[in-house]
């Protein structure tokens, strides 16, 4: 019997969007599926050697303020310089706290666990980003690569 | 001859994006599909018995303001406190108006249907959500759980 | 053999988010897949004859500033009129620049290779859009529309 195939494209640069590509990736690895992820726009941030990924609520009323924040900072408070930082270590540290494995980690188990990291070579063209600034092991292609396999796959997430 | 099926994972949390997966949940279900939808990050917001649910123009370039809002209040105004309070009664108001049911009605209507509604067990954990503040007749499970449906459905779509 | 089938929801109004749907469905249809995308919510917006479509870094802290420019307005100058005209104009720049085709190519591309355009007719009712200001060769219909096709897909992507 064919195994599973899976095929992601993440178009996010954010930290809380980092999750779900690699989380999804790596728990369908472990299950058997073959996985490719596919990174465009903003979703290659997730492919540096060194990460800085930010997280805001800007723009989000749907995330949840710790310490009741949104009573002192409605809404323009989420603006102010200082709190997509303080946001940003907040998420880091809770997810820290429990034992959630951090972006690094689970872009390193998605690897080990041979899940294919496509960087999209026309976004890396547009932005002139510099590829020795990606991890090793990613592959450059163009969208009619991704769906070679997505054409095939069980299961296709636009993220 | 199977029925299809529908798979979708909620990941927002606001007003705005609280609509597409009950309505394309229930509206599968209506034409014979087994569906079933796997809230996680944000979009637990959309299984608590009591939704205070917002929608916000920041950061939403593509949001028809109206009474040309926009022009009164270019960017800046929309970070206005009461600004996000505003934009959320007008929206409900303009659903309720033109006759589109409520979250809560979308919601009950994808039960009656059997869309089986499953909170991630590990966001649930991560921000120390209280299940007493969900509906009932969710279920609670992980990413594995989600596979094993979605790697056997017809449609996967991840909102 | 059957040709594949690709189906799209295109839900966001920006410009930023106006390029996937666009390109995702001019590249399938080059290799000569069926593709039928479905605007819905903010995503009528990119159906316009006149588009004016724009991009924020506001609540985007995945989007890459040029010039060192998150240095000198650290996120509350992100909110500042004129950053957002500012950074609609140096994306358009860039994708010229770069000899990305416009959204207006993308979509005429589109159209020529027969991709199907649907505008979703609850959200025309909703936001009271006049049809006139939409392009020719859209088809309007609702998520039942969109299910017969996408029931059928090889992929099927939530944008």
């Amino acid at each position: 019997m064919d195994e599973k195939k899976l095929a992601i494209i993440a178009t996010k640069g954010s930290l809380d969007w980092a999750y779900p590509p690699f989380i999804l990736g790596s728990t369908a690895a472990a299950l058997g599926y073959e996985v490719e992820i596919f990174f465009t726009f903003y979703g290659l941030q997730l492919l540096r050697k060194k990460l800085s990924l930010e997280v805001t609520p800007l723009g989000n009323p749907g995330m949840p303020m710790p310490l009741g924040m949104d009573k002192w900072f409605p809404v323009l408070g989420t603006a102010l310089p200082g709190m997509q930082s303080m946001m940003t270590m907040m998420m880091k540290k809770k997810m820290a706290d429990k034992g959630v494995a951090s972006i690094d980690e689970l872009r390193e188990l998605c690897q080990e666990a041979e899940v294919r990291l496509i960087a999209c070579q026309m976004t890396v063209d547009l932005f002139d980003l510099d590829t020795a600034d990606f991890i090793d092991g990613v592959e450059y292609a163009g969208a009619a690569r991704f769906f070679e396999f997505a054409g095939e796959s069980d299961i296709c997430m636009y993220i």
